[in-house]
C-alpha cells in the first residue's frame, strides 16, 4: 500500500475517500479536512473566543491539537465528573489532560463538580435512582449545564466538541429509527447561539474515528484509551456496532448517511419540526436557560440532593 | 402459552402487541387489524374496483383471501414473468394462484410477459445488460407498468399489494439511509390517485411477516414458499437481517420505526419534498404515465429490445 501523493509506504487507506496516505501526507490530510469542515459550515467566525471541551481521549485532544495548527487560540476546560467505578476513569482523563496542556502551553479550566456540588455524577446518580446502574442520563445533564455555564461566565463565544462522525452517524441512527424530530431537528455540525447558549461546533464531524485515532497515534499525543465505564453495553455502542457492520459491507456508508441528511435539512428537502417549539425561559437558581418555567432540572437534580440528605 | 382473549392454546405470541392468541381468535384480530388499518388510512371508498396483485405468495394470497372476507369484491391480476433460473419461479407461482382463484371461484387476469411482448423478464434483461447478474431493477420497472396499464385498462379504481411491515420497513430502512427524499416523500400505505396512475394500497402494511406467514398456514392458503430466485444477496434481504437483528433485541422496533414515519410525515412535523418535483407526461408509444417526454422507460426498453434483436 503506497501514499498516493508521494509513493511512500501508506499508514492509512482511508477507503470511503479510496486514498491511501502515508504518516506525513495524512497528517496534511486530517488538518486540511478540519480546516474545510470549519469553513464549509461557517464554524468560526473572526473575534470569536474559543473553549474546547475536552475529556483526555483522542478526539478533543486530537480536536485541541488540530486547531492550535491551525493557528486558533483555544482553550480547554475538563470537568471532572467523579467517575470511577474500579477503574479512577476521571482522575486518569484529568491527569493525560494536563500533561497535554503543560506540553502545549495552554490555559486549561478545571472544573472540579465534587469540589463545586459537593458529590460526583455518580453519587448525584446512585442518591436519585438507588436502582439504576447507569448515571449517563446525570452525566449528560450536568456536562451539557456547566460546559455552557463555565463558557459565558468565561466570556468564549463557542465551546468544540471532539463528536467524530462515528460518534455522530450513531446518534442520527438511533434518532431515525424512532424519528424524534425535535433530536434530528437540532443534530448538525453547528448550533447557532440561541438565547442564552453559547454557539456549539464539531469541527471532527466528518472524520471516521479510526482517523482520529490515527491522528492521534502517529502525533504522539497520549490519551485515555479507555471507555467511560458506563459506556458498555449503551444503546450508542449498539448502533456503532450495526453501522460499522454496515460500513464494512459498503465503505463510506456512514460518512454518506451522515452527509446527505445534513444536506438534504440544509437545501430545505428535508423541513423538520418539533411537537412544542423550544421556548427559552432562565432558572430562578442558576439564571441558566431552561426550557420550562421556574428552576432549570439541574438545579432540581441538586435540591433533589439537598433533600435526600436531609431527610 | 395461553390465549388472552380464552385461555386456550395459543398458537402465536405477538411480542410487539404482547398479545398470544389461539388460531381462531389469531384469525379474528387478523382480519380485524387489516379492516381498521383499510378504516384509519382511508383506503377503499364506495364504489372503488379493487384488484389485488398476486405473485402466488404467504402475503398477496392472504390479502385477496382476507379482503374477500371483508365482503370486498375484489379481482386478481398475475403477472408470469417469466422467471425461472432453474427453479420455474413463475410457472409454479401462476400454478398455485389459478388454485387458489378456482377454489373460491373468482375472476383473475393472467399477463404473460412472455406472450404479450416477446421475452420474459430475465431475456430483456440479459439483452440489455449481459455482464449484469439480477433482473431486479427490469423486474420493477415491467410490474409497475404493467400492473397499472391493465388496472387502467380494465376500469379498476384500487390496486392493492400484498406489502407487509418487514417489506415497508426495510424499504424505508434502505432511503433513510441514503436521505432518499424522493422515494420517502412516496412511501406510504396509499399512494392516491395522481394523473394517470391509479390508487394504490397496502392493507398488510401493519403487519409483521411472520402473521402474514402465520395466516397463510392457519388458513391452509397453499402458496409458493420459495422466494424469487433473484432475491438472494439483495439489498432489501440485508436490510431485512439487520432489522431482524435489532428487533430480537427489542421487539417492536420495526413496526415503531415505520408508524412514526408516517405519523410524523401526516402530522407535517417530517416535511419532505425532492429535487425536482415530478411533473406527468404520457408516453408517445403505450400513453402510460412517464416522468419525462417522448417514451416512457418500459417503451423505451422494449424498443432497445428490437435494436439488440436487428443488430
Amino acid at each position: 500500500m503506497k501514499c498516493r501523493k508521494c509513493g511512500s509506504a501508506a499508514v492509512i487507506n482511508l477507503r470511503q475517500h479510496r486514498l491511501s496516505l502515508c504518516k506525513e501526507h495524512f497528517n496534511d490530510w486530517f488538518i486540511q479536512h478540519c480546516a474545510s469542515t470549519i469553513k464549509k459550515f461557517d464554524m468560526i467566525k473572526p473575534g470569536d473566543r474559543i473553549l474546547v471541551a475536552v475529556s483526555g481521549g483522542k478526539d478533543s485532544l486530537g480536536l485541541w491539537d488540530v486547531l492550535l495548527k491551525l493557528g486558533y487560540k483555544a482553550d480547554g476546560l475538563i470537568i471532572n465528573l467523579g467517575i470511577d467505578a474500579g477503574s479512577e476513569y476521571s482522575a486518569r482523563s484529568l491527569e493525560i489532560t494536563c500533561k497535554f496542556c503543560g506540553e502545549n502551553g495552554q490555559n486549561l479550566h478545571v472544573l472540579d463538580i465534587q469540589k463545586e456540588y459537593g458529590g460526583s455524577v455518580s453519587h448525584f446518580f446512585t442518591r436519585a435512582h438507588p436502582d439504576d446502574q447507569k448515571p449517563c442520563s446525570t452525566c449528560g445533564l450536568v456536562k451539557r449545564h456547566e460546559l455552557n455555564r463555565v463558557a459565558k461566565d468565561n466570556g468564549y463565544t463557542t465551546l468544540a466538541t471532539g463528536h467524530n462522525l462515528d460518534d455522530e452517524a450513531a446518534v442520527l441512527f438511533s434518532n431515525s429509527l424512532s424519528w424524534n424530530t425535535s433530536q434530528l431537528l437540532r443534530q448538525d455540525p453547528v448550533m447557532e447561539e440561541y438565547g442564552q447558549f453559547v454557539r456549539r461546533i464539531k469541527p471532527l464531524v466528518q472524520f471516521y474515528e479510526r482517523e482520529t485515532t490515527a491522528y492521534a497515534i502517529l502525533n504522539g499525543i497520549e490519551y485515555i484509551e479507555e471507555e467511560c465505564p458506563f459506556s458498555t453495553g449503551s444503546k450508542t455502542n449498539y448502533h456503532k456496532t450495526i453501522l460499522n457492520k454496515m460500513e464494512n459491507e459498503q465503505p463510506g456508508l456512514k460518512y454518506q448517511f451522515y452527509r446527505s441528511f445534513i444536506e438534504k435539512k440544509k437545501t430545505g428537502l428535508l423541513k423538520i419540526s418539533e411537537n412544542r417549539p423550544y421556548e427559552e425561559h432562565y432558572c430562578q437558581i442558576c439564571g441558566q436557560p431552561t426550557s420550562s418555567e421556574g428552576k432549570c432540572a439541574f438545579c432540581r437534580m441538586l435540591e433533589g440532593m439537598d433533600q435526600a440528605v436531609s431527610r
